[in-house]
């Protein structure tokens, strides 16, 4: 199937989606009804044919969907049949909790590659994979095709290592770091900003108690 | 100032603003057009000047805003200089890594708390917070009010976890496991989704790869 460029919402909602069918499949249940998806998701019944219909549709008129076919569709279209090789630049303890997440790999994020810069954390491995000197990056590039690099660096290491990252050619950067990053277009950049998420919450908090009813 | 229910993607955008204006102060930038503050943020410049009419205004025609009065009126808005004191379910790999964010600290969100069920990490400390046994959670929260709990305990254990939480009265849940929570309404939960983040950045890979022009 040709891809399009599709809208962020859309795209947003795929793993959303994904997630809801897996358990449905667990659950032995078969069939779902786009309102059923939607009062999950929290869209709308036309929203939900819609999103798919971007992707050629799979639901049937007064059937609804069968859960097992648009679960392997949703994967399909996510990639997660295929694999994607990822490297952590920094082991710090959130990079060694990103290390440490199976269920990326299960997805086919495959982790290849630790970097840092502390001899405290160098030659130790993680899951069976070494932390490597950053200076060590641009040979393992050479030889270990990369396709995303996940940045858990302290803010002020960031620049410099998304530069070293997008100049040796790897396309995918996921941000941990509570910085905008400057790199070229063609580079794909998606973010993780835990502040960002934590002060919307505490805005959300705060509207609520000085008005109990919204 | 009377604060009424702001779209999400209006409050999603503030923190934006916030680290924005925060960087322009720090260069020691006194003065920003509604034009900038948009082309780094990714929207237009009237959406900016509507964001903060939401707000009341604080821009002035012809000369744009002035970065410290903005700045400050954002984090007024978003009561970073209240304290919301938080503690974190679960003291694996990325409750630790949360604990140690002292950001947060900054930004008045307070760590009081770390909790989990396994005698190998409880007792210890994490920035001086203890590590307490999750029995002790309904005594402690009865003595020390708790308006976050950042959830970082495995899947399995997750609603478990939430529905002591809500129980407990605890008001905000900062949910980091990939499951949609089944709270009460009036309890407000904030996602990070890190395999939906990562899903979707592998999908944009797989979309720019069938399409090197999109």
């Amino acid at each position: 199937m040709k891809i399009v460029k599709q809208p962020d919402g859309v795209v947003r909602r795929l793993p959303r989606y994904y997630r809801y069918l897996a358990d449905l499949n667990q659950m032995g249940i078969s069939r779902v009804s786009s309102k059923d998806l939607s009062a999950r998701i929290g869209n709308t019944p036309s929203q939900v044919r819609q999103d798919f219909n971007c992707f050629g549709g799979f639901g049937q008129q007064g059937y609804g969907y069968d859960v097992d076919t648009l679960y392997k569709a949703i994967a399909d279209i996510l990639g997660l049949n295929e694999t994607n090789n990822m490297i952590i630049m920094g082991a710090g303890r959130l990079g060694q909790a990103l290390a440490n997440y199976t269920y990326f790999e299960k997805k086919g994020f495959k982790l290849t590659g630790i970097f840092d810069v502390r001899s405290s954390v160098i030659g130790k491995q993680i899951r069976g994979v070494d932390i490597r000197h950053i200076n060590e990056l641009e040979s393992f590039v050479h030889d270990n095709p990369v396709d995303i690099a996940a940045l858990a660096v302290p803010k002020d290491q960031i620049n410099d290592v998304a530069d070293a990252v997008a100049r040796l050619g790897i396309k995918g950067i996921w941000n941990f770091t509570p910085m905008e990053l400057k790199v070229e277009d063609h580079i794909i950049v998606e973010n993780i900003q835990l502040s960002d998420s934590l002060m919307t919450l505490g805005y959300r908090l705060k509207e609520a108690a000085e008005d109990p009813k919204v």
